[in-house]
């Protein structure tokens, strides 16, 4: 019963099997080998764009670099102010950025909307003694497990775009939003506006294998040498390739999501039906945030149930977690089985009968 | 006849195996799990010494970050001017220690001697335009394939010390130096006076495996922050312990290294051995620097060997590359078998024996 | 009837004769000028503290270095979200603390209460993801105008000690805030637990000439270095040092701000006399923030006067500004005349009449 | 006889007599004033080109941010290997950069020839690993005290354009190099080529002045940023606007340069008369570079003369400074005196002859 997050997993069984097939015989170092450039000519394929890849190991490398190629030492990178590059990566933006500022927005579901953006830059002075705004991170699933529509992104797209601002999109549950959408790859990003892209896979299936998407010409540019510098050019880059060799198979990645997301739905109906709990977003991805009676939560941890509380920052208007309530987060990933879920489900009606005959 | 570097192999097979163990169930995220702290517990050991270890993908990150431990953004970092450090990491260094400068001196076979060392610090203005000498770097077994014995490890140590530096070593070949030394870990490092380590396995055995040690508690404090803030914490922390696992269980690090070592050795007496051959550096560990005939290089090359040229910058005193020479690197890893070097031996003789006929 | 800022004047008399009388002679480059030397020791003096010393032409750059010195890359600094190091100067802090990340606190009149810094600490995720918190910087006077007492100093100082943070003083109206409290120079900072200080001098009568005082000899050691490499170690070190002498002699430095103070008295008594008036925050320095009627700041425009509208961001519980009014800030200064304020007060009383007339 | 450097001095009477007039009544902050605005225009007519001008207090600082304005984090900015911005600056240029690195090219005379320039690219390697170069950047006059023709100018950023790298020019001493060669501003900058200058006027008359110069669009539209954000931004602008107010009037800096070069030049004549005393490099501006028996230079130190030892690094071929020789460096300005300098010449004569007698 552990829902505690989707990287507490190793490898889904295509992807270590591609990692054991391709560890025979030299290679080129340093990405110079034939299945990082196969994997270079996939994702153009799949985005249906030229597109300069940059395979790193980790999401928070991915999103620093991809902020530090479009946002100057100088610059204000704006996100929502419980994204993961502000709250989750120890000012790894700002590191890699040299010390442009990150700037926090409100919003519901740690969604950006579009009025909010307005009127933060309207409020900006028109003075130097203001970082200039150059980029826009939004989170795709967000923080709150929802997604942006593509016409969402393209509206912020827009906004930013008129105000000298590049979009990067942070997809460390890209493929979740993805299936969750429906749509492609290119209409999730560069057909609305996306200029660069973290694309995650650890989290659906990898060990870890994240790619920076650079669409924008200029930011491709220097993004070799900032991936070099920063130490994420591995010498033996069969290792990230492999893996995305085997997540892309078969279309093995997107079953991967839709059964995670498959999973999410499950548990938050099965949770939902229990009295006193309700959502605290909707279920849009591969994660569930309810909020649960303390009893409840109290039971439920007793009984094994692994998961960590949230923050209401970001609840719609109108809604409150009680002192009485706990507002969680639970996160299903590809392995995660029925069974797994049913089981906890029992377990918080199990918790849920006790408590009422109290 | 691929002896291009010790980076174009894969894991060899009690690594891969022991991450193919390691794929199993959930474990916590970013470092938290079992697998990690038993390989930090190991490698405290190892080195028969409290240490605090930081795991990390790549030698690149392992470099920068541990010198931004020990160099302040206004210090100097000196090493050889042909160090790994200098020449090949585009800058990670000056990246991570925010612009503190890299100096490099001059030595025989990329090792620093006691008495460059001495001089250069002596020739420091004392004055506040001079950027502060805080850190000094070397590299075992060096770019040229020397090694330094505890020695002089020790004897650079105590002049790093008494002017205000900490002492770095570059292992990235930590394992082949070692077995060719014949010490403990702890008599190479710690005991010489190394505050802070990069432990390098990736070339050795791994696919992506190296640690950073620092004896140097200062220098601990901030590597656990600067890590996570470089993006070389990974989520799924089991892929790099599960490699150490693999590559610490019965001596297998040190097996693959004497093997490595083996195998160059050789490589170096077969080639010594044809005329109008000669070896720049002595081989002591699995690097060999060949001065090759320009048409034994070429015919080499025509039959299909693969390796590099070598920068002429450490030659020893009166030692010179003519024009009708050529100055090469070649390298061998855990798995380069006898047939392999036999076989690069046997092309080697007869292209001699063609170009004497000519 | 100017009162924009205390920045829109040239230099006081005396400064300006000081740099004049100055001016002869060879001197010793680069600070090591027996000018230089006497203001130091007589920073020393006045602090009853061994402190050291950094002249500097900008309070940009004393704040920047001074937040530099305590704050390291990976750290945290907090300040009041609408604090000159936040709001002013285009990101300073984070490019002198090299991508450290500045976070703001809420807090009436731009101060900082201790609970506020409490809670705020206590918030923070216990985690690698979070930067740790090292600095606590304050403004004296704050950018509403109001005073830190040396027992409110105090008490920050302590939270922020105990929790590994060091605390630095912004005092851009360091003499506004001291001959408003009537304490010492040292009772208002080292002996409250200020760390490091930022000392200015060019609003109230330089033309630009600011120090850095550093009681915390860490601090201390890094600064030389960090000040020549910021590029600000002037070469022709008599021009900062000259005009500190005249600023300090006879007590010049305080006569001017009791001055400025009074004149911001006399201000706020003649405004908060006419109807519909209000004042902000109490004037404890040589700012006046009154709320205006909107009709009333117009005719106040029409008639020549000349200063900004403020933020509504730190106002007290209660307070707001209607939608016909406007909060506006008006500065006064070393050389502002009764003549001067009087005349302005004229021109309100008059619009405020015809206002009512209307 | 204080020849230690051209930085020991005030300002000249002009240039103060423009600041004290320039004291009174309230200006816009900030560089918005009416000075500030004059200077701009002054230096778009001086060098007949619209240019982009950044008044800054010091020279290191208008370096370090006009290198940073070319060079991005992960380039290379190359230079002689003695120049200013790589020995003098505490590495404020790769501070300013964000770690970009710096790479000295040797050349007699501190002087970078096309033919090093062009050998050094071509030895770069071609690859992720080495950062590109982004920015040359030459002295004029150079540290050994000659000038670049404005052919030699454009003959190097004719290189550099070609390559990638735009071309800054260290002008601490631009009017006594303009003064020298006797062409325009223009021809001895943009029309040879140079993208970016920082243009002295500390040294050659005022206390402290300087102004970047940007004739690159690019590099003009982050300066505003990246000046104040280096803290170089005064807020009261008058100070420097001021001094160059002074300085220009009535071509009163180019006779402050035409002045001290006489001056060096009666220097060397003097000194080139004494046997055993030669110049290391000609004298082409205000200073003077002899090499001198060491026992003249003892005599000269104990009656009371003041100046520098110099490095030998840039002699040029076949001239070496004997072990009882020392090479010392003389500078004049703008305020030497042809009393001064032959007060020291006949100091030098007597201490000649005696040395002569003994």
């Amino acid at each position: 019963m552990n829902f505690a997050s989707d990287n507490i997993m190793g490898a889904s069984p295509p992807v270590l099997q591609a990692l054991v097939r391709a560890n025979e015989g030299p290679l080129p170092a340093y990405g110079a080998d034939p299945l990082t450039r196969a994997i270079e000519r996939r994702f153009c394929e799949l985005f249906e764009h030229e597109v300069a890849v940059f395979l790193v190991p980790t999401g928070t490398g991915a999103n620093a670099l991809a902020l530090a190629a479009i946002v100057p030492p100088f610059g204000l990178a704006i996100s929502h102010r419980e994204a993961h590059v502000i709250d989750d990566e120890c000012g790894a933006p700002e590191f890699y950025m040299h010390g442009a500022k990150m700037a926090g927005l409100e919003g519901v579901g740690a969604k950006i909307a579009p009025s909010t953006l307005e009127s933060f830059l309207a409020g900006l002075p028109n003075h130097v003694k203001q970082m200039p705004p150059r980029g826009l991170s939004i989170s795709q699933a967000t923080e709150c497990g929802l997604v942006y529509t593509p016409a969402e992104v393209a509206a912020l797209a827009g906004i930013a775009h008129r105000s000298g601002m590049k979009l990067h999109m942070d997809g460390a549950r890209f493929a979740n939003a993805l299936v969750r959408l429906g749509c492609t790859p290119a209409e999730m990003t560069w057909k609305s506006g996306v200029d660069v892209l973290s694309f995650g896979a650890t989290k659906n299936g990898c060990l870890a294998a994240e790619a920076i998407l650079a669409f924008d010409g200029q930011a491709a540019e220097t993004l070799a040498y900032r991936r070099k510098r920063g130490g994420h050019l591995l010498s033996k880059g069969r290792l990230i390739a492999a893996q995305l060799e085997g997540y892309f198979a078969d279309d093995h990645w997107l079953a991967n999501a839709r059964h995670a997301n498959a999973m999410a739905t499950r548990l938050a109906e099965g949770l939902t039906a229990l009295p006193g709990v309700r959502l605290a977003w909707a279920v849009e991805a591969n994660e569930v945030f309810p909020i649960l009676p303390r009893a409840l939560d109290a039971k439920l941890k007793a009984a094994g149930a692994v998961y960590h509380p949230w923050s209401e920052l970001s609840l719609r208007d109108g809604e409150r977690v009680r002192s009485d309530e706990v507002l969680v987060r639970l996160v299903t990933a590809f392995c995660t089985t029925e069974a797994q879920v049913d089981g906890f489900l029992r377990a918080a009606r199990e918790a849920a009968r006790a408590e009422a005959a109290e």
